[in-house]
């Protein structure tokens, strides 16, 4: 794996509270997306005559008339098979909101530099000016020759729930909502980091997620495969049951599904005795309602840029508390997941990405982390070069076991 | 401008009929493209968590909330505005007809290739499952914040015209359909350079064109623009004349439109005393046929990789022969053409690529050809690194000149 992150930044964990050296400047900020942040290079230079007959006229068209031929050899004499399309509408992008596609671009660019920095993934960009589901579905399926995977971004929920599943049932190539499996598979790695810093077991965990936007209701589907019996969701509007007037259809099927003890009321009522907090939802929590969680609780307070508590804070009543910042320890980011994510799936040569693939991803990025494993080290760095060829592996041997991968 | 050809091989015109050293072998030719022919790299590398901070969160919210509140910030910290999508749906690829988009894969990779190498610019190539003009076109307004100028390739005439005019309507960027007005550009070039070397004009020419699809329409428009006031066209059933039946819309307009003279018949007829051949048919020319031509004619036996006509055997008809072939003298190709065009439209901000922008690229890479210029060498060397900086400079001035650029 062409791995760019070099080792000696492996370790590298900020001490609580305190970033590296003095914060980000806006001027360094700007500096570092003028022009864009991507380039697309010759992975062989053009300078003799010879190279212009090879790389294009006349020698090209004996590479084209051998895919007209035989289909499969695109995956070998093109780089679409391993080509990961970074697709946003810009309807969620970050904190922001609703921007549109074009102010969603840097961040698109932001994945494409990291699927190449920490996984060696070429990707590109492609941001729409359309909200339509259906729209959105029928311009990939239209450019499918074009690219091997799909890495939807930003997308806002619940549509993004609609438009992932028609995308995955229209492409035969692995698909992922990032924001929604890729903060999932994080945040069940931390919890299984978590729980073994406490000896305690995931299963067995009552669990409260803040949010039921796309991360919110991807960990509850997660930690759920992963057997925590007792989660429960909360909206702005309280906690998720069957009880309640207009759910759409990803709630209703929630409230179904989660809240096995049947609460009711809002998150003074779901906090009382739960071990695991996890906050997804852009708001703030009182501190009071921290107080009344169980013994050695665990909080993940992953709302950025502010977090639902400031972690000193939270550390007054939990035993474990995480973020998503990179200046306080134990960030929860995405990209300890997306890039290996794909880069095992597409080594595979799965057609999907099935939930076991995900949960050995989540397995594989806690597995790094145990050899340094405390409570103010749950989870790897963003920067650990393990990370993402762990992830690799793991993804491309569960994509195996669930025969997504062509057989031999 | 970032030009990654050396210069010490500026100046290498293969001699007649030689090509360099062995011919490129089979063998050669799909080692040059395994995995595909492109990378995309990251503008700055991500090694500190600081690095994250820039290019991902938290940063760059900052840049996409500027964007958000001033649209014109994408251009300075994206990459679209300066990104060709290189687009076909691998009708008319080639020698090679209707492959479909994954075989044209290879051919639109090496244009990304030829697009950096010697203009410097990104461009991705999108190949699409769909050969409807229509969806095409909405494909393409759908992406249109993913991308800065349209490059249409290898599209089956005569839908490539309906398509590209489309296209242009539908888009406020640079398009062109490079099988086009890439050859037409070139091809004006190169009959500028051979009429230099006969000490002619270029507008007193019978110029015969024979072949009316993507490259012979172009090359009859842009002729008469330059001047030619006699230009007549061929299809498979002979001259183009208002007489015949059956014509699609594109030859009705050239039926009007050229042909002044009232020729009916074949090639015998229509080469009688005719200073220029230009062969974009892809079918063979008797020798018997140019004895019929004028004193000191021009013939471009284009086709490739057969040429109409075998040069050794022209020549004994012509005064100055051109092939589309690198191992022969005077190579009419098409990389003469779109780098600079394409670079020089983005330079300056054009919102389109108009007819003068095409005649100043004909014109820039006739004066790139002036210092050496004889009957062997009326166009530069494909190669030649000094032809897209100069086409740049001539199409940004016309697009200036045009009223195509923002408005200071």
């Amino acid at each position: 794996m062409n791995n760019q992150v070099s080792m000696d930044i492996a370790d590298e964990t900020p001490p609580p509270g305190i970033g590296e050296a003095a914060p980000v400047t806006d001027a360094e900020v700007f500096r570092g997306h003028q022009g864009g942040k991507l380039s697309v290079t010759a992975e062989r230079p053009i300078s003799r005559p010879r190279d212009l007959s090879i790389a294009y006229t006349p020698g090209v068209a004996k590479v084209s008339r051998a895919i007209a031929e035989d289909a499969s050899l695109a995956r070998r004499y093109t780089w679409a098979d391993r080509l990961v399309a970074v697709v946003s509408d810009g309807t969620a992008v970050l904190g922001l909101g609703d921007i549109g596609a074009s102010a969603s671009l840097p961040v698109m660019e932001g994945k494409s530099v990291l699927f190449k920095s920490f996984a060696g993934l070429n990707s590109i960009p492609l941001v729409l000016d359309t909200t339509d589901v259906d729209e959105i579905v029928e311009t990939l399926v239209r450019l499918r020759p074009s690219f091997g995977a799909v890495n939807l971004e930003d997308i806002s929920a619940p549509r993004c729930f609609e438009l992932e599943e028609k995308v995955k049932e229209a492409l035969d190539c692995p698909v992922m909502h990032d924001d929604q499996h890729g903060t999932a598979i994080v945040v069940l790695a931390a919890l299984r980091g978590a729980n073994l810093v406490l000896d305690r077991a995931v299963a067995g965990q009552r669990v409260v997620i803040s949010g039921a936007g796309a991360a919110g209701v991807a960990c509850a589907r997660i930690l759920q495969a992963a057997g925590v019996g007792d989660v429960t969701v909360l909206d702005s509007r309280g906690i998720i049951h069957p009880g309640r007037d207009n759910l759409n259809p990803v709630k209703e099927e929630l409230a179904t599904t989660t809240n096995s003890t049947g609460l009711r009321g809002g998150l003074g009522e779901a906090l009382r005795g739960a071990d695991v907090f996890i906050g997804l939802s852009g708001s703030t929590i009182e501190e009071s309602l921290l107080a009344t969680m169980a013994e050695d609780a665990i909080v993940f307070a992953l709302s950025n840029p502010d977090p639902e508590v400031h972690p000193d804070v939270a550390a007054r009543h939990a035993a474990v508390v995480a973020t998503g910042r990179s200046d306080f320890p134990n960030q929860i980011n995405n990209v300890l997941a997306f890039p290996g994510v794909f880069r095992g799936a597409l080594d595979a040569g799965a057609r999907a990405i099935t939930e076991n693939m995900k949960l050995a991803a989540a397995d594989a990025i806690a597995g790094v982390a145990a050899d340094r494993l405390s409570a103010q080290h749950i989870v790897p760095s963003p920067l650990d070069p393990r990370v993402a060829p762990e992830v690799a592996a793991a993804v491309a041997k569960a994509a195996e076991s669930d025969g997504v991968t062509p057989t031999p």
